[in-house]
């Protein structure tokens, strides 16, 4: 079974995200260990420099295997192409580590450090929305690859 | 203060997107009066042309003001882009309707009567995931326009 990791810069505070983070995590672990990773929000520093490396220093420490990072930038995927690329990672990694970056975006570092770029949406989402939608698309992309009626 | 209708096929069954919307609409409160209206799933069919039929029927009955179609191949806006083109819209309609089509999409007839379609991602959401997403671009729209700090 395949690890995937879910590296987040910040936690999730609203109970209706833990709640479905939750639910997503349970519906994933019939196909996948899957971790998520809560690093510090370095909103000690007033510079957004700074801030940046500091929480870049942290994300590069816990990529392991292919790494994906998810980046308003980055390249656009249908809900069956990326089921298709997560396929193709899996078959020569054991392990795929996802990165969401913080309020301000990951330093260069990081996106030098990751193996993909992945963009969900050309609109800026809150991070508790959007590590959601990030499970809940490699939720989707199992039940694809298996041929799942997919849980509504 | 503008209307904003957002017209969704089928209704929010969970806890957490049924608190995650509550807490949008309080946000948006302040912004706009927003509407949401749930119209039935016809899944009583089993045509999924019949379906989408009957549920465009549906949706051509509400739609009022500018219409806006929720669409796989729409057009793709980052959030500042979003929210200068319902700045513009504004400008010249007092309504606004945000369609969401059922599990099936919309019929050609839906796809003609709207004025404009946005897509969000390349990638398929479910409609309640989806939902919350618009009610937050929405709401980000509008903090943008009126030069507001996100309310995280």
């Amino acid at each position: 079974m395949i690890t995937i990791n879910v590296v987040c810069v910040g936690n999730l505070k609203e109970k209706f995200s833990l709640d479905e983070q939750k639910e997503y995590l349970k519906r994933l672990s019939a196909f996948c260990k899957l971790n998520i990773i809560e690093l510090k929000e370095q909103n000690k520093f007033d510079n957004v420099s700074v801030i940046k490396e500091k929480e870049g220093e942290d994300i590069i420490k816990n990529l392991s295997g292919f790494s994906v990072l998810c980046d308003l930038k980055g390249k656009m995927f249908s809900s069956e192409t990326f089921a298709k690329e997560l396929e193709d990672i899996s078959m020569k990694n054991s392990k795929i580590t996802f990165v969401i970056g913080g309020s301000y975006g990951v330093s260069e570092n990081v996106k030098r450090a990751c193996n993909l770029h992945i963009s969900f949406s050309s609109m800026t989402f809150p991070h508790n929305l959007f590590r959601i939608m990030l499970l809940e698309q490699i939720y989707r992309a199992f039940t694809i690859l298996n041929g799942k009626t997919y849980h509504k």
